[in-house]
């Protein structure tokens, strides 16, 4: 059995993506795709960040999971609206899934919206949704060769957060390593050094997303 | 620009597994699909598996990556035989990307063919490559809420192995939560925990997968 499809899937996405990023710049939005490996701590980060920029930013998450509703659930206990998206199966997030996401929201009452992408390294990094920026995050669990292995995350991404620094005494990991061979796939990559167990480093990642954010009208 | 593709991908697949996997038989090569997220371990792992089954056992492996050959350099200096696929993008390794790589091996000189897929938790899961077994390893840094996210590799996999417990003490994590959730989703999921640091529990996964080996003719 055959049919037809549009050859760049990628390229209909992009149409997409930038159909909701005019929807967020319009209504002033700024607007996160937060990616990492299954937990390196995506869902942390967002509790420590929506605790760090607290009342001054109104902020809005949503949650892409293949399927469960448990990081919506976490989140809502933050006092932010979340809606959740179930990929069934689908390994990232896309601009449709986004876009299908938006009519919870009323944009006019958001400042920030963080959307939590699949746990993988590889795919999201494929597919815009239309933000402002993607995250990455990396434990050093994972250890120091990801950078050379999995390279577009690193090479698509606007911040490195290195997760789990509170294990470095006890894991096999060179932060430097990690951090050289980041900057050479992306120069302009900012990294921050952080553990969502303690919460070391979070003011300065609050600190730089709260700088990317319009201030309100 | 359209084009036409054949619908099922998998089915399509699944018809060159088909045909790696009778090969395979036929020289009574018994071949093993590791997968998990980036990580986790599978080089260590193989590189524990290599020692644990000395000489008795005649190894390859396939190494399967995005780019670079880094891990196909750390398992050659085990002394076996090591085939690397660069996926040149591709997040998971597939019949066809298998079928490839078999030419490198003699497979009458083989008894055990270990095969390290692309660290991702989602998509290997999907596609057979040929092989006996598909194995997964999760990473106790991981967290425990994974079998429930990602229940696919779970539902797949002939054996669950639940990687560095040594870091147990440092992270919140609930290896009997990790079990039952697994066992939920497939109650035959043989589960060996390990540290392929410490090389706990590596003698009881090595004996079972001895135990899947045919007998040299």
């Amino acid at each position: 059995m055959k049919f037809t499809v549009v050859k760049n899937i990628l390229e209909a996405n992009e149409r997409i993506a930038e159909e909701n990023r005019r929807l967020f710049k319009e209504a002033n939005v700024t607007v996160i795709n937060l990616m990492s490996s299954p937990g390196s701590g995506k869902t942390s980060l967002l509790e420590r960040t929506i605790d760090a920029l607290g009342v001054r930013v109104r902020i809005g998450v949503v949650e892409g999971d293949i399927q469960s509703t448990r990081d919506a659930e976490r989140i809502s206990q933050k006092g932010v609206q979340v809606v959740q998206i179930n990929t069934g199966g689908a390994c990232h997030l896309d601009g449709n899934m986004m876009r299908d996401a938006l009519p919870a929201f009323d944009l006019s009452e958001l400042d920030l919206l963080m959307v939590e992408n699949v746990g993988n390294l590889v795919c999201p990094a494929e597919f815009k949704i239309g933000e402002d920026h993607k995250i990455m995050i990396l434990s050093v669990t994972e250890g120091a060769d990801k950078p050379e292995k999995y390279p577009l995350m690193f090479h698509e991404s606007s911040v490195l957060l290195i997760n789990k620094i509170d294990l470095l005494p006890y894991v096999d990991c060179n932060i430097e390593r990690i951090k050289e061979a980041s900057l050479r796939i992306n120069p302009n990559l900012e990294i921050f050094e952080i553990s969502c167990k303690t919460g070391e480093g979070i003011d300065r990642w609050a600190e730089w997303l709260s700088s990317q954010i319009q201030p309100q009208g």
